[in-house]
């Protein structure tokens, strides 16, 4: 059984740190050049779909889809991306290369024509709910618009509504980024109740928008992935279709960046983006949506890639949670979910133990999630949580960044113990 | 000899109206369905370029391009578009699958975060200036924005620049779109003393744009195809570097909808550019990008791309000038330009006659680009531009098309000179 360190005398404590200075500096003996920073697919991964560029036909529902033409997309990837997440397709436009283009450009839109009310380029003050810790690209999106950003802590099913609900009462908090599923970097899937909360939600402001990416919706690691409430079946029984805009893509499927992504919203907010998509462009890559669709067959053909993935995916995640149970457990420094899906660990360490991890890891090779990205404005008021990227290198590098993070860990709170 | 219109008497225009409603009826009995309304290729241009999906590498300049990253285009793209314009790669930026993209995104950014001063939804009046007749899509994105958009009659060698430059002592007056090769729709390619003169401007807005659509900037018809001064090259001489945003793209070089799009630009407007880029994107469609580039090898292999496209289109331009000169020759009742090179041939017939030209057809089945499509808010003050679109129809059906159109424009004009 580990010890907890905080019932470690000094003596203990020096001693540890000088076990675990040994074992780090091996490791930073070694040279290691060790990535674990972004949620990017491996190579292997990437070999899944290469495929798909052996579609040679191009009429797709009667339509050369190499000409111009069909702005809010194919109707038959409308139909796909309609089945995997259990909406009609008419309420899908299928879009650029990337759901993060999708949701900057809505914001965009929100900002300068505003969502069906004052645009919010107008207004003194425009906030917007971050569940912490959260994926930092949202955080970007709202800081490039100067939207302030309020923490809501997360919980072990989903953002503390309590907080949330209290915070809509202002007017000028305009919406949340939420990713429901296999959240980033957590791993948490909303519950039922928590997704039911949300969809009855009465802002004050009534363009409020909640953007629901779910990103990591048919991306389970193991057969009995979490289910996630389909929130389009619960937002009528509260009047509430027009205040959620859903994303996806298959960036994380196919390609990460030649992908295509969908966005799912009511008639009333999708007909606002087709008037904008109407000045932005005449249409997107429909080849590139045609080629998924043929590639694909179905929405079943999709599930059944994405078992190929969580094959290559699970001993990757295993391999570090194996890690983080054989060297932090039962020490009481460190806390994770082990993830059903999803692209990410979200490890919490020691409070003030974070920063001091990352710049260990740096030092010796490992790259890892700027720590305090997983907060607006990159501050971390814990400084604790360390966002875990297990996905890209090959196991054997895995494996070693994987330890090596664990001592970088431990040196931390060491050192941090000892004042 | 054709008689002028003008000089006709009654009777016989009365004879001249019955001649050509005998012609016209003939047509409506055949019960068409033609349309010369979009710039779109021609199915035997998109089979010219299918070949692209041959490409199996996935390595460009040493980087992975199925994965993340790579923000602003791969280098052997960027080099790819710098050396088809003449300018560095590195004021080279890869876009989406569409300039028009680029070009709102650029607007967007100046009206969200302004262009080096106050951002433009915080004025009260922005002006752009829009030479005339010209690309509707260019006015779309000015009004879906709220920008005020003020003719400019373009010359026969480009815009007329004693107006612009009288215009241009407004400092609400922030930008002007061009397209300076082969322009839609009159295929005028401007001078080199009008760039020079676009150069040289000195407009009261610190932040005036302009935005250099150089769509056509390789599309010619024939060998000797018009030339157009660089304007980058002369934009140094006055201290103009910043006031130009040059895009291009492959639409109708490869696909429409799923080619490549760049934008040029001097290192200050590129990071201003990037920062909002940072925020929406991770990467453009790579893969996109390096298949264009294996598929052409370099710059020559492009252009010798374009003779086939050349080959195809030259016949369709042909056709319909023939039938121009032919049917609205000598008779005072119409002016167009024979381009040699870009999508369009722009009629000019007498005042008040285009709108009725277009009805007339439409009711015999021949689409048009909607008459007065041409300019802002869709109103040709003198009724009288006609863009057409000869690319997509096949021979035998544009031959038609090009016939029934005659006959149109010449009964409206008869109808209008009976009063």
């Amino acid at each position: 059984m580990a010890e907890l360190y905080s019932e470690m005398t000094k003596e203990e404590l020096l001693r540890e740190k000088k076990q675990l200075k040994k074992r780090y500096d091996a490791f930073k003996a070694r040279g290691l050049q060790l990535d674990m920073s972004r949620g990017k697919p491996g190579q292997d991964q990437l070999d899944l779909s290469t495929g798909i560029y052996d579609v040679r036909n191009y009429i797709a529902d009667g339509i050369d889809v190499r000409n111009y033409g069909m702005l809010d997309g194919i109707p038959s990837c409308k139909k796909l991306f309609g089945d995997l997440l259990g909406v009609d397709a008419k309420n899908v436009i299928v879009g650029p290369n990337a759901s993060l283009t999708l949701m900057f450009d809505y914001i965009s839109q929100c900002y300068t024509h505003g969502a069906g009310s004052t645009p919010w380029c107008k207004l003194d003050e425009v906030k917007f709910l971050c569940p912490v810790p959260g994926y930092d690209r949202h955080f970007t999106i709202c800081e490039h618009f100067g939207i302030q950003m309020i923490n809501v802590p997360m919980k072990e099913d989903g953002p503390d509504m309590d907080v949330v609900e209290e915070l809509i009462k202002d007017e000028s908090v305009k919406g949340i980024f939420c990713v429901p599923k296999y959240s980033n970097p957590q791993g948490i899937t909303y519950s039922d109740e928590i997704v039911e909360r949300i969809a009855a939600m009465k802002p004050a402001a009534e363009d409020f928008r909640l953007i629901w990416d779910n990103a990591y919706c048919i991306h389970d690691l193991v057969e009995d992935g979490d289910e996630l409430l389909n929130i389009f079946d619960v937002l009528p029984k509260y009047n509430n279709e027009d205040m959620v805009i859903e994303v996806c893509s298959t960036s994380k499927i196919t390609f990460p960046g030649a992908g295509v992504s969908a966005l799912i919203a009511s008639e009333n907010n999708l007909n606002a983006i087709r008037k904008r998509l109407n000045a932005q462009t005449i249409s997107y890559d429909k080849m590139n949506q045609h080629r998924h669709v043929q590639f694909f067959g179905n929405a079943d053909g999709v599930r059944e890639h994405m078992k190929k993935h969580a094959k290559i995916l699970k001993p990757k995640f295993d391999m570090v949670i194996d890690h983080l149970e054989k060297e932090l457990g039962g020490r009481g420094i460190a806390k994770w979910v082990n993830p059903k899906g999803g692209y990410f660990i979200s490890l919490d360490v020691m409070n003030g133990c974070a920063k001091r991890t990352g710049e260990l890891c740096k030092e010796a090779g490992v790259t890892l999630t700027p720590v305090g990205a997983t907060y607006p404005y990159g501050i971390d008021p814990n400084d604790s949580n360390i966002r875990i990227a297990p996905t890209f290198p090959p196991v054997s590098e895995l494996n070693v960044a994987a330890e090596l993070l664990c001592v970088c860990v431990r040196l931390a709170c060491v050192e941090k113990l000892l004042g």
